[in-house]
């Protein structure tokens, strides 16, 4: 019998775990926290890059796992996925009878996360808030925050908007996102510590990456489900001219993954690229290193917009996926045109300019959270402000 | 083969239906519009008043009926129960293919409708946004704003409040509350057309109306589920001593419901007051005239702030269930304790002032919903305002 | 750490509580096995006779609680009830980890467990298999000696049938029925030892019992739900022109059972019978000494037919619910004709014959399933003997 | 409106629905009979084969799709999977009202099939029943009896199973396998008429086929997990020591299809055989005239044991996953041990004996069993008959 604070985190994707991985660590260390953790959906499945592993090797003892993802990849599988999810979740928080739970992000299955907590009045931690997207996470985010009783947000401006919805200031903190903790750990690194190619195979060429590299990493946008495929095959294309050493992730799931999974694979049978390597995954710290080493990123994931721009990485963000995310002075924005994209990758290799900034954190989040969540009151009940 | 414009309207239980009712005829009669009507959860089961039944008689087609209510009455059940119609409402939806979904208000399965329609990418109306109650159902509300593409709301208050959160001025409408147009339909009559004790039975005492009578409609608050009993009873005694004609209507279905009931229950048993009357439910316009009639509306039914305000109806609201939503001359509150109540009852009956205000609405409201509904650019994509 | 035997029994209502308590007992006192309950279905519902309180007052520790029953009382929602059963309970058995699953008998909902069990590879029990009925009842029955590794049966002939079936018979005990067991407990009372009216409240007369009572249980049968409530209206009608002090025992949840519950209801709202008192449950030894002291039990009910054939008490079996199951000489077989089971009644009530038989058991039946359960080699894999 | 009995068949993955097309097409043909199709589970999934896309190729409408499968490839999905089915089958019998449900064979959803139907009380067809294999699909195929009113069996050893079980003579059919209606139209040609590599794509090497090829198709065996991965890759080992040129086939959806497939995935990669060319799926006449004109089929598929005896292929059968099931004079039966797996194939292929038999049906099982379907008493009630 103990009487710490259970505090249970639900795990539902792979990158959902990089940017909680050190809150989770410091609630699990801090001595008047417990931390319960629960691994879901697709952080459950080999297909999506299987972070359970990841979870595990880390040293975190898992509670409950939750198999919830309904196979289909259409809107209406996510939708069900997201009832069942509903269901199982009850369960799970029925049976560790947690003092609070938390829900990371936006991603459409975190509101059933949401729900299992906020009807069965446990009170409910939301991180990373109070962000503008432009699709339905975008609905999914802002249903969650008023779900929520506790927000931890990632910059200043989420704070304000947190607030603006009507939410208790003495419940919104800034404390700047636990995926830039880990950014930070990385310090100074000259060169990787570590073979890509031989670590984590993936497919496609193999190269030298003496003189530098891209990253690549692009993910469908849900309600653009039909544009995936055309999309990639323009970044494809671009990055395939280039001639440069390139990265390149696969998509986690979503409804549209075969779109942009479909557009890399034929495009990879068509014109197999010699200097494009192909990557499921890799450990997070790893995959930080190979970011903080590259000349640019490009795609449309949220890394470039927060672990970039404390890592300082040049980022090319492509199309509407993160719009109106705050930026620091690494990213340029572009639209699926070729050219524009081009020219803004040609742009960002020939700038030398340093482009660190820490709008979205200074590197110790995960532990400003647990400390909050060791001291703060608990309460489930909450009327908007205004 | 149509070009109509389909609205699917999910009902989930008997009060959503009384407020939504000239809104779902003014859809029904639109030239431009077709109405999908799905009906769900209690408003399919006898032990909440079978609204089915009153929906059918007022004409309309039914397209669909969902059975998700899950057996237990706690609040897991209740977490499930939204699990699963998040689930059916999917299939449901997938086969309708409305053009928008409608979902009421802030009951916890109204959620369960938000879901499944924005996961699909289906317009989302909601109704009765903006309000401020403060238990499980402000979450609910909120969240059912934030997956809400287009919003009717029932005062400029609320109005007000949905625009703070973010949402888009251009699709926020005060179109007052559809129940007003049924309240205003009631017209100015003199005396009862029906006799409650003929034609719905009932349990309880029989007595003469003619010197005037009371109703009263207490249900239990969500989060408080052990009071729900305890309050019951305090209203009981009061009433009881009172010795005024009374009828008593039974709550609807909720987690807590069995605390009320079993209040109601035990009490006639040992006590079986013979001036006190007890309904499962009306007709809405039967109900509306006997409001109409009545000499004070006591419990903590949103029907006292909301219809009895067009009606002139005094009103006795008790508890914190309708905290902070906008209310008329016409209401008196009080909190759960014995003299409060009593005295506010016999101030009402004394006062002889005219209480009637327009606040919720003209009586015009169903046909503004409807042609907006006809004529409004639908779209499922939307960003916070600020 | 312990090294005894799992066996995971799962009760879904209060009469599969009542025919393997003793099992139960056993299994728990068996210095070689463990006992885990799972407690699931109407078995945790007030309305159904809220078994699981009678379950903790016998001094058992409740493992699991699983709520599925979908609210509806029609064929869909029975179906449904199911699925969502075998759901929850493959949840269920994936954290208990048992050696061996326990289902009881027929009712719809059993074949959940058997399928949550059979598909993970755990060793199934299934206990009263091999009898014959007529219904859905047994299909679900004969299904789930399909699906089970290990057959306790009650009689002769039920053993029989399971090895026709092509089950092994090293796999097949007559046991006799753990409901003999309880009933062997009762003993040779000469009265009552408890006030029924005291005790059990109820609905209905008052009266005394010092001439004999008779005692009704009828059940709507599933398949032929529209008949229900004319068939109960028959009995209702008899009994109350024999002014014998009678009580009667509510019909547990089926669909159907609306029909014969309103039956009841219209009833004693119209006539109102005075020597009738209507029950909704008893604690079982309670209910065995009553049945026990009456003169003679009216109905459907399997109890009429296994323990009454034990206990020696005369039985009007009615309609085709307990159709080709093993009969005592203490039963006399009619059909809904209302002279048939006057005459019936009237010729149990006269003949003063001893009618036990130990066709079910001796009284030993729970002590012999543990035993069995204890040294057994447990095996999931099996093929059909021809 | 129609008088046709409206037939309801639900398929649930690719090979079923080979097993009974002549039988789907015989019923839409019909003149008394409307076919209701509904697509469910992995027939609906690019990963297993995509067989909807082959079902509507061949001219079928199909009325529902049903998403049911849970990610995960474990024994606990596998549960939860069946259950979800049970949920989203019985709103689409409730929908399509069909007069009779026709469910096939033994996969594990195919309970779910079983279970919405006769929960619903709709007449329940069972193909395929009465078989012998001895892991889960037999307890599945056995219940599917038990729960079925109408019994399709493709040889008289599995009609006089089915009949020995208790179920009624009057409605066990054996009507042949309609899996052998399409072989008996692939008639005799010489070769084949296709190109698989141009047609089919598939990986692995290319080479030509003039002097005969062998087929590989091997499932993992449900109940023996661990070992798939071990099994395939000593029989890739043999065929790759052969040089014979060879087409394999990936397994089909189930718990342990991880397994067969990475040892495929990983062999493959370390040794990349040049005469062997895996393929997902061809269409069903394709297939059947590849297996026609090959030398002999390897592994543990059904269709060695049906379509093979029929069209006189010679089959080298492995393991346990056939046992007990009738065999021609075609099969040659070896345990998972390379030296007879080996010697088992050269045998085969030095054989020149004709090998056809037609113990699995003539060629017009299809029509009979729409013949039956049109004129049978459907019934949905039925007792055991001993």
């Amino acid at each position: 019998m103990t009487n710490k604070r259970k505090i249970c985190a639900v795990i539902t994707a792979r990158p959902s775990y990089s940017r909680v991985k050190t809150a989770l660590l410091a609630i699990k260390d801090h001595p008047d926290l417990e931390l319960q953790l629960v691994i879901a959906g697709s952080a459950l499945l080999d297909r999506y890059g299987n972070a359970i592993n990841f979870i595990e090797k880390d040293g975190f003892t898992i509670n409950e796992k939750v198999f919830m993802v309904l196979e289909g990849e259409n809107k209406t599988a996510m939708a069900k996925t997201t009832g069942l999810g509903v269901m199982e979740l009850a369960n799970v928080f029925y049976n560790l009878q947690p003092d609070a739970v938390l829900t990371i992000a936006d991603r459409f299955e975190t509101i059933a996360t949401s729900i299992a907590a906020a009807y069965q009045n446990i009170p409910l931690i939301h991180l990373q808030g109070g962000e503008v997207t432009g699709n339905i996470d975008e609905k999914v985010r802002h249903a969650n925050t008023k779900l929520a009783d506790i927000h931890f947000v990632t910059s200043e401006d989420a704070r304000a908007r947190v607030i603006k919805m009507g939410e208790d200031e003495g419940y919104v903190f800034n404390t700047g996102c636990p995926s830039i903790d880990l950014a930070a750990s990385v310090g100074s690194i000259k060169k990787l510590d570590f073979d890509p190619f031989k670590k984590y195979g993936g497919v496609g060429g193999t190269f030298s990456i003496n003189n530098g590299y891209l990253v690549v990493m692009q993910h469908p946008v849900t309600t653009e489900y039909d544009k995936a495929k055309e999309d990639v095959l323009k970044t494809l294309k671009i990055i395939d001219n280039l001639k440069i050493p390139t990265f390149w992730f696969w998509p986690n799931v979503d409804a549209g993954a075969d779109g942009t999974s479909n557009g890399i694979r034929s495009y990879r049978e068509k014109h197999n690229p010699q200097h494009v390597r192909f990557f499921k995954n890799m450990e997070p710290m790893d995959f930080l290193k190979l970011l903080k080493q590259s000349k640019c990123l490009i795609g449309n994931s949220s890394v470039g917009i927060r672990e970039c721009s404390f890592l300082g990485v040049p980022v090319v963000n492509i199309g509407t996926r993160q719009n109106r995310r705050l930026r620091g002075k690494n990213v340029i924005d572009v639209d699926y045109i070729e050219t524009e994209i081009k020219n803004a990758i040609q742009l960002q290799l020939k700038d030398p300019k340093d482009k660190k900034t820490t709008i979205y954190g200074e590197g110790n989040s995960g532990k400003r959270i647990a400390e909050i969540l060791s001291t703060i009151e608990l309460r489930f009940h909450k009327t908007i402000t205004y």
